[in-house]
């Protein structure tokens, strides 16, 4: 057989491998007694091993090099050889004892990751965040990818993108982001969410996210929506995508757009093209660009006038109690409210890119110039009075708010790409189908989701983020559409 | 390590395989949306061979026969080595394309049997059954285990159980189940199912199933309940247990009963003890063990007057349009009819023994007695005419009700054998305890469950069926203890 065809069909097996281990997680999260927690652990351990084990093996080693030798490879095939050889340099370079020594202190730092933060005492945190930074950087040091240490790390979740490309488009944010912020901060008739606050029943909740998604051409021929602790979104195989939801019955909003964002990854998981179902392309292109597909459709058509001239009606139908006599004008604006906030996942998505600016900003520098974890709290409050002139009262709504670098760094900035990537790709959408606002207003979304299609879904992880942004809307990922979006969006809506 | 000690592991990592290979069906029979078969098909061969190929390796012959050197082993580890040769033995024999051919023709059979059976037509069938008895001959011969060959197909599913053994049984059983019948049948006051066949509303149903399962103490920390085509058990490890039923707004029996079953089959998965959990021992002893929990709950207790003393006021009170004004005493012969019907799923627990007793003759002569396809039809009606007085007016009613022998063959005594077992066990449980029947009617069924957890649930599949029978009740399986309770129970229900 023709290396490159045996390539394909064992890293298909691997993807099987972990298409198996993603339910076995799903369930977990879904489905799964209380009491079962343990067999479950031993079952996802083992299927890590066993795809873990086949991904560095000699034969993974061996099928690259033959497949690289050979002549007129395909575009799909020159990234799939890419990709698997991505998984396999991971793999061989990082000694399992470092895996094992993460894992370990991940764990212990999330359970005291808990405490301190209960406790708002960062001195609880700080012994463990030391040895994390500590084992990261040797981590990113053993990987080597480059240019830099920390580019290393942003590469894991965002391919083919270093500190120095984030830094510049952060850098064009920023300073607009801010000023934007503070106009719209002072202004006196702002919106708000009271009207969001009031009762709504948790079984007509339910039954309008299924009806919303069913809307948005989320197909339940391969796929399902259930209910979970934390929304998400995964594959159990290219043509089985789960989401899942949560439902607040004093927060309108928690259920409605969890449900939107996830659709949106879901879609996107859906599209596919055939040929490289299964296999190591049948993935988001980046994290980055996965939020934007989710953003997309959660923030810059879900939170529209047009999308609500179509829904509000039916929420009112189905809420009278809360919305009969509530203008729809007042509604729209109470889910667009933008308020500087401590806590990043409660933030809007004007004020969003600002908290992860922060947070880039300090994981170069404890990455790469030796910050210590004993300055983070300060430096965390200097730079939240910075860029949102609010300075959290304690640590728990400051640095102790997230855990995530228990299990890494390098992974929040893709969640603020992934606004500008969805800005730039929508406002060309919009050039290529002027018509799409008012598709909405019909109840009508599938233009909008064959644009995606065509542009950016089918392609999976073909290309890098770089190249696709470029072949999509033929210039460089530039954040003045986001900040264009956001202004034409915003100033009606504070009156400016 | 200890070569006992690395069996032990070695086959926990198989049994883990196989947990997550019933995940998949799990989840593809509850879950699955229904575009997503083809993935899932992979995933599950995938498992099959991971599976397969780790039983059958030089690694788990070289460890049971080092094993098997060890001395001083205890009852656990012999029963251990005993299991893991079964295992390796049966995969060794048989060779993997007679394994493919047999998949492949039971596969294309399946089909074949559904249009013969839609229309009524064996000749369509036949062709296919043909080639499926050659090839399960084949593979007795293969496998070898003796003394006859059905008995070699016999102990796949009774293990330790012959032909003659089940022979003598069977011959003890039929003539007095005969008798038993046609005295119930020529009774003028018949006991009739019209009340269950009233409107009962499927969400009701569905709560008073989840209520009944609690109260014979399921577990619902490691185990769950949920809604699928066909009832089933299923454990995806030691500690955790899913059972599934089905509703029909028209026939109350169906989800009540199928409930009852299933959880009869989870109380026993979910009492092995400790030391064999995740491990080949974590098994019911035989098919025919497995059956007689199910049916202990199901027959001798779900459908027992005390049961229905605790229980009918609240069905009472949940379909008063159906049950309000009528009798308990009426309610009580309905789910207790006596019948004889052509189609072996739909009858009652005394007619189903003479269906069974009908397929293991058969099957005897068409496995060793050359016995061939083309007689089936005629010799099935004979046998019905004898044994239960009725003739099939076609064969869909006939041989063609069955999909069973597309699969094999050997598999449908242990279905009588766990009624059989079931009432000999019960016998000795009520000598022990005379007072479970008034718990019952307190709705208290934990002093049943302890005893079948002391006797039989530990246990897993450390002793043979017919060592476990021995040592529970101090004597052979002796199947006049079913005759009197059939005796002692429907007599009084027909006015005898």
């Amino acid at each position: 057989m023709n290396a490159m065809k045996e390539l394909w069909e064992y890293f298909n097996e691997i993807m099987r491998l972990s298409y198996i281990g993603a339910l076995l997680s799903w369930d977990q999260q879904v489905n799964m007694p209380k009491g079962s927690v343990k067999g479950r652990a031993e079952q996802l351990a083992l299927m890590q091993n066993l795809i873990h084990s086949r991904v560095k093996s000699d034969k993974t080693g061996k099928l690259i090099k033959e497949a690289e030798k050979l002549e007129s490879l395909s575009e799909i095939d020159l990234a799939m050889i890419r990709e698997a050889k991505r998984e396999y340099d991971q793999a061989i370079k990082i000694p399992n004892e470092l895996v094992a020594k993460i894992a370990k202190i991940s764990s212990l730092g999330h359970i005291e990751w808990e405490k301190a933060r209960e406790k708002s005492d960062f001195s609880i945190f700080k012994p463990y965040l030391e040895k994390i930074i500590k084992l990261r950087i040797e981590f990113a040091e053993k990987l080597d990818k480059g240019p830099t240490l920390y580019s290393t790390l942003l590469d894991l979740f965002e391919p083919g993108v270093t500190y120095d490309y984030i830094l510049k488009v952060f850098n064009g944010l920023k300073p607009k982001l801010v000023k934007i912020v503070n106009k719209l901060n002072s202004m006196s008739d702002k919106p708000n969410q009271s009207i969001l606050k009031k009762h709504y029943d948790a079984e007509k909740q339910w039954q309008l996210s299924l009806e919303i998604i069913k809307k948005l051409n989320f197909d339940f021929n391969t796929g399902r929506q259930d209910k979970a602790t934390h929304p998400f979104t995964t594959s159990l195989s290219s043509i089985d995508t789960r989401i899942t939801t949560r439902i607040r019955e004093d927060f309108l909003p928690d259920c409605l757009f969890s449900t939107i964002h996830e659709c949106g990854h879901a879609l996107y998981q859906m599209g596919f093209k055939e040929e490289i179902h299964d296999t190591l392309l049948a993935e988001g292109c980046s994290m980055g660009i996965h939020e934007s597909q989710s953003r997309m459709w959660e923030n810059v058509v879900g939170r529209s006038k047009e999308f609500w001239t179509y829904w509000y009606p039916i929420f009112q139908k189905t809420f009278p109690e809360n919305l009969k006599n509530y203008p729809m004008e007042e509604f729209h604006r109470s889910i667009n409210v933008v308020q500087p906030s401590f806590i990043r996942v409660d933030a809007d998505e004007v004020t969003y890119g600002l908290h992860i600016i922060l947070r880039f900003e300090l994981e170069k520098m404890i990455i790469e110039d030796n910050l210590q974890a004993s300055e983070l709290p300060e430096l965390w409050n200097t730079k939240m009075e910075e860029l949102l002139g609010i300075v959290p009262p304690n640590d728990a709504l400051g640095v102790l708010q997230d855990v995530h670098w228990t299990s890494g760094f390098g992974y929040f900035p893709s969640y603020s790409l992934g606004n500008l990537y969805a800005a730039q790709i929508y406002n060309h959408a919009l050039k290529e189908n002027p018509s799409l606002p008012q598709d909405y207003e019909k109840g009508e979304f599938s233009n909008l989701l064959n644009y995606l299609k065509e542009k950016v879904h089918q392609y999976g992880k073909i290309y890098r983020a770089p190249d696709l942004i470029q072949k999509i809307t033929g210039e460089d990922l530039n954040p003045d559409y986001f900040i264009k979006y956001v202004e034409d969006k915003y100033y009606p809506i504070y009156g400016i």
